[in-house]
């Protein structure tokens, strides 16, 4: 019972020497990495840059003993972060304690939300985000975190969290750039994008393997620090209005117990809800990819669970919201990891690191940290997806473009939800129109097709409707109208004869519907008779009196209907 | 063009004598019914009696000229009554300027709001009111109607729109009551009680013919209003505390241009969307049922116009929100109407009333029109209808319970919108998790059936699968989850066929999961296969690459597809 909620019961028996050899090399390499993403990312979310390094230990950890996934690194990721700020920013000023204080119960509360979803197996709502809807918000995330980082790359003040208030600050403030701010910026900018294009293939060309280039490649972007912190020390940067990290407090925080007001804890609810669906959403995607490779299974239950530990434990150590991050779960992946105790290990490497390197940290100037949030965004930006959704559906392009468009005006909390909506409502209103064919018979066989799309034969008296979906209360009124409308128009008509192959339910709407069009029909003297009706929807229709009522039969076949009622004389009708 | 909007204008043009006559006397009998109802339902509004007089003429007039059933009479009905006073109740005190002036907005807007949703024919807007929720929603304001009229068959105060605040303060003035306001309240019910349930009868046995015995006793209620007038003149009712209908206005109100303020139509807008979709709901069914009896057909947006054209000419007759009532509706009917002009000349009859009946109807004691209410809203409270949900299923039962439980504890605005909301997410958590079975050959026949029900023969290396529903966003990744948990049981599967004959639609969300099970059961050296494909699914699929990168085949049989993958040799795979 216990190992089913803590999967290091189960794989930590059976740990081996071998295993421990992989997860610590894989280790190695994504701390390397995690290192910058973490300081940067903590700027991102309006945070000293420190919160991000505290954020990569304790939930490593919490992961490493209740996460399912053997590749998944968890840690502070890009989306998150600025869905933090935008939270956070609207309660309390940038820089207060109140402000790091907020992130903190946002991530205890995120961590309470997932946690309980896991244990009531409440997976299913991440559904909600539709793929147009989650494109559209990584893209137009991606867009406006890239250009909040312009302000770091500049040298210059900018606020929000929504397109039109970033550019009008960045605009206001355009004459205050700072050309040596400018300058390290644009060059770290140069630098990365180099690695992440060229590094790799160079490396290839130079006769390294191509696993380890890619993965020397995707741990480059420390070089680049490595070479800021070095600029802004032989060029004196700080004196010259460079902005540097700064002073980083040295060690680890106290555990602290977040200061849980009910007006904190009602205004942060909604935020932290949405936060946990879009990071546990983007987290089971890379974690399901990774597992495919080793024909493993995730079970997404267990990962809210494993993603809600992590965010208690980043609440617990100061942190803030956390999730798990594409980049360094593929990086973990191709390394090696082969068990979640890698990621336990890449957190010894960061209390490692935020023990021993927070004095050189304190040299790295912002704007290097702003150019790798940029280069990591850029690649979430994917304006393709219109084109794509526009290609394929209507429908799909306009939850794409609502998602897109009210993230960038509007923000992301509205913009997901309005999302949310939009595509719920898109599907409803798809299903309350459903595609209803009359149908006749192909001659010489007992097959029934669509009159408009096939020669087929069909019987004067008798009108035979295929509906393509299932029969729910959305729809139900349609059907209703859609019969009235054919058998006001043709007098000649006796019997009508609905074929319900694709009609996988029946609700009590739909019921009612079919109730009234079998009274109404009776009213006009006509016969209503159902065909091919599925077994799971014939039994639920039997537990109510419908079928005593039906005016008609029920038919196991469209073929069989047509044959009787062919036969059937309609001379004088009961009354 | 324009006649499709104005049906008058072509039943008008071919109106006959014969015509005339029969509205003329459905007229009659309607006009007799409606009038103890209008100021009854006025009074349940918390509006002066005179105002149900009000808004019985003018939209009347005006859903004659724009409406298209034969039989509907509009007109004040009672729960759009209850909601009118829940929404005014909310801004502003009962008995006020403002409060007149806030329900002449609400039928305004209301209205805008139907007449605007038939131009755009909208009207599919109405179905996400489920039978459920239209059920338990009718039910629990029967109950609050009913109990807020105790008040009045009583003589005493009380106050709310919902159970628990209508309940403590009829305990709270209960020792207030006046004994001859009991008396006659309870004399009222007791007649119309009587009228109701054995006057026809009664009539039949005495020889009247059935179809007039039943319209007697329709118009049955207006001997009792008559009946209480005389009593209260001849005991002085009024000098002995109880409350009569008063000094009504004798003669119509002159067309008001109602005061909008932008905050008073803020507040209105909600409630008055919530009452034209629920007042749309209840009069489109009553006239579809009498339209079938007729073997005529309701165009659901031309009603929409038709009652947004009501509503409008309420207001501009100074009087609050009107729908289609069903049991004024089926008297016209019966009585004979055969066209909309039986509504005009019922204005016409209650226009008269208003100016010579008024002196008279001061006299009436309104317990005799609590009186009236209370048995009219009786016949709404249908309690059966959770037995009846509970015996169909549980999530229709989760739908009625919602809506009847929400509305009387806190209101109609808040009942009917959790219902819509509950229903809703029952649909999407229901279509969430849809029926998957793995399927086998029915021996000596090529049929495929689900195993677990069925004796059939399988193929080891193959999964054959079928899902019961179209693939959306919301159960998009329980295909994923469903599928990765059976291929990482079974290690011997080579193949994966997806059966979709009752697959009616892919979205792009679904899309996505087919790629990622593609590539992913790739990655496992596994090939996908699809079967069955609808003809629109299989157009749609076309739109997309993902045919292109399917590793397996589409097959248009599932017999065709374990035929040819039984034979094929699964060697040395392809990397």
């Amino acid at each position: 019972m216990l190992a089913r909620y803590v999967p290091i019961l189960t794989w930590g028996r059976a740990y081996t020497r071998e295993q421990f050899g992989r997860d610590a090399i894989a280790a190695v390499i994504v701390t390397i990495m995690l290192i910058p993403q973490s300081l940067a990312y903590a700027l991102l979310a309006g945070l000293p840059p420190e919160v991000g390094l505290y954020a990569s230990v304790l939930p490593l950890v919490a992961y490493a003993v209740f996460g399912s996934s053997t590749s998944l690194a968890v840690g502070p990721v890009a989306v998150v972060s600025l869905m933090t700020a935008a939270a956070v920013g609207r309660i309390t000023a940038e820089g207060t304690a109140d402000y790091i204080s907020a992130a903190i119960v946002l991530a205890l509360l995120s961590g309470g939300i997932l946690t309980l979803m896991g244990v009531l197996r409440l997976g299913f709502v991440a559904n909600f985000l539709s793929h147009p809807v989650i494109s559209g918000f990584i893209t137009a995330s991606g867009i406006i975190i890239a250009t909040s980082q312009l302000s770091g790359l500049f040298g210059i003040a900018s606020h929000g969290h929504a397109m039109p208030e970033l550019l009008t600050s960045l605009w206001d403030h355009l004459w205050e750039i700072n050309p040596y701010t400018l300058a390290i910026g644009m060059s770290s900018l140069a630098g990365l994008v180099w690695i992440r294009r060229d590094l790799a293939r160079r490396l290839v060309a130079l006769g390294v393997p191509a696993a380890t280039a890619t993965t020397v490649a995707r741990a480059g972007p420390v070089v680049v620090v490595l070479a800021s912190i070095v600029a802004s020390v032989v060029f004196g940067l700080g004196e010259k209005g460079v902005a540097l990290v700064g002073d980083v407090p040295q060690g680890l925080p106290m555990f602290v117990v977040p200061n849980l007001s009910v007006d904190l804890v009602a205004a942060l609810l909604g935020p932290a809800f949405i936060i946990s669906i879009v990071g546990f959403v983007e987290s089971i995607s890379v974690a399901q990819t990774l597992a495919a490779r080793k024909r493993e299974r995730i079970d997404p239950d267990q990962e809210l669970i494993g993603l809600g530990a992590a965010n208690i434990a980043a609440a617990i150590g100061s942190g803030y919201p956390v999730t798990g991050g594409f980049a360094r779960s593929v990086v973990n992946h191709d390394a090696g990891a082969v068990t979640p105790a890698a990621g336990a290990f890449t957190a010894l490497g960061i209390a490692i690191a935020t023990l021993a390197l927070t004095p050189f940290l304190a040299l790295l100037p912002k704007a290097t940290l702003a150019a790798t949030i940029v280069v990591a965004v850029l690649s979430l930006v994917d304006l393709a997806i219109l084109k794509k959704a526009l290609a394929y559906s209507r429908a799909d392009f306009a939850a794409v473009a609502t998602t897109l468009g009210v993230t960038l005006v509007f923000g992301v909390e509205l913009g997901i939800s309005l999302g949310v909506a939009a595509s719920i409502l898109i599907f409803l209103y798809r299903t309350s129109k459903p595609h209803v064919a009359v149908v006749g018979r192909m001659p010489g066989t007992e097959h029934f097709r669509n009159v408009l799309r096939h020669r087929v034969e069909t019987v004067p008296k008798i009108l035979s409707l295929r509906v393509d979906e299932s029969l729910y209360f959305a729809n139900a009124r349609f059907l209703e109208d859609c019969i009235y409308e054919k058998v006001t128009a043709h007098p000649e008509i006796k019997h009508v004869v609905l074929m319900c192959p694709a009609v996988n339910a029946i609700d009590m709407s739909a019921l009612e519907s079919l109730e009234a069009i079998n009274g109404r029909l009776r009213d006009m003297q006509i016969d209503f008779h159902l065909a091919e009706i599925k077994g799971p929807v014939m039994d639920r229709l039997k537990r109510s009196d419908f079928l005593q009522h039906l005016t008609g039969k029920v038919f196991l076949s469209q073929h069989a209907a047509i044959a009787e009622l062919t036969q059937v004389s309609d001379g004088p009708r009961r009354v």
